[in-house]
């Protein structure tokens, strides 16, 4: 590519952050006035280490309470400081609960939404009859069994090229609500060191070409509500098809929800 | 055993709680003046639920930091609310890292240290060059892999009835060092949603009858010294016939360590 080499480039170089962090204590991914966000304390961190103003722009933004395994963010900076020096620097800076994987020089045309392919999040749901403080801000507790075969066969309905309008948080404005949903896996495993009661962690993972605001959330709603037997599996179809949010089942909340990947083109 | 029977027991039942916590908030188990304790938290939960004062007697202390899937621990009441309303009363009024499992009428001779045969501890070690913000106070982060085969070559030395004077916190005065270690077991897995950074967790499982203060960790952090290289494997064995604190590797941190499980006889 030689995108190192030229001039303008030179005094442009665009690094790619790949980020992780548990969202608890945090109003979300998006800077926002008076409150403690991811991107404000990271952009924050940035100045400090780079004696300049630099602006991130992420894959997608994280509501609230919601965390990433592997969030990813770019910014354009006219420093030379090596990557390595950038990871070792931002982590020495950043609180616990936020850190810098990796960090990469990447061509100017690479754009962390545009060129994703797709993206991957993994939500937890804890079955307890009683809370279990590891899993508190962590998983979403229900304290009853869920039937897995029945979450698996709505799950497949959405599985597919689809208007995703009736799972989008209501208000929202993307411009086209069809998303390809690649796979929706539902997994258990008895959390066998709980002896005293019967326990287990359900993972929901899902994989699409892009996802709308609350759509994780708002599917796995609708899956629990299927486990717990409160809906057949076929309403998932009907749900799917009436397009609008108010046919779906309550939003899941946001400490299940983490960003596990975004996927890229292999770089040039 | 006819126990609820007798007058006198009716009026002094014991009752066995089962307790899970998160201890990064808590200067340990112990009640202390002027400092926050599990042991604290819940007596004073207790008194609120039953209006009179208890006295809460755990199988063992866990220190500052150190993390519990079931602690048990026992008091004795003149009250008669059923064990249900125990377990849905104190859960309601503890906080979020705090919880109680189970509550169980038991015989009053049963004694929550003396009645037990053996105690399980998990020790998790997270493998990975930077800081992952989901294990920060829930695992010892090492920065290099380590030698799985040195440390279970390590821990063989160590299983069985042995002094263990070595592992043992420096001044601490238990009348007897010699402890039967049933089982040391280490596996890995790796984090592979961390597709950024080579990272694995190694849970260290011990098994014994008892344990000596920190001996769990000081095990760990010899297992470590020798999955880094530093200490051969055999160096185990003579460390434990030294019969000196001065003779191991340093303590692991806190907050790796969980107490899991507390074996008792099955009850009569």
């Amino acid at each position: 590519m030689g995108f190192e080499t030229e001039g303008h480039l030179e005094r442009e170089r665009q690094i790619k952050l790949t980020i992780s962090y548990v969202g608890t204590a945090y109003h979300g991914w998006q800077r926002q006035d008076g409150a403690s966000t991811i991107q404000g304390v990271m952009e924050e961190a940035l100045e400090r280490l780079l004696k300049e103003k630099v602006s991130l722009l992420a894959s997608g933004r994280t509501d609230a309470g919601v965390h990433a395994l592997a969030q990813v963010a770019c910014f354009r900076t006219s420093r030379t400081i090596p990557c390595e020096g950038i990871v070792k620097g931002l982590n020495s800076m950043l609180p616990e609960d936020i850190s810098v994987l990796s960090a990469e020089l990447v061509p100017p045309e690479f754009h962390p939404i545009a060129s994703a392919r797709a993206k991957r999040y993994c939500y937890q749901i804890v079955i307890s009859p009683v809370r279990l403080p590891l899993f508190v801000n962590r998983a979403w507790r229900i304290g009853i069994p869920l039937d897995l075969a029945a979450m698996r066969q709505a799950a497949g309905h959405l599985v597919g090229t689809h208007d995703f309008s009736s799972f989008r948080a209501a208000g929202s404005s993307a411009q086209s609500s069809i998303r390809t949903l690649f796979k929706l896996d539902i997994d258990e495993r008895p959390l066998e060191e709980y002896s005293e009661v019967h326990a287990s962690l359900i993972t929901i993972t899902a994989e699409a070409n892009g996802f709308l605001r609350y759509m994780v959330r708002n599917i796995t709603g609708l899956l629990a509500e299927v486990g717990m037997g409160r809906l057949a599996p076929d309403t998932a179809s009907a749900i799917l098809e009436a397009r609008n949010r108010q046919a779906s089942s309550p939003t899941a909340p946001a400490c299940g929800l983490y960003l596990t990947r975004v996927f890229y083109p292999p770089l040039p």
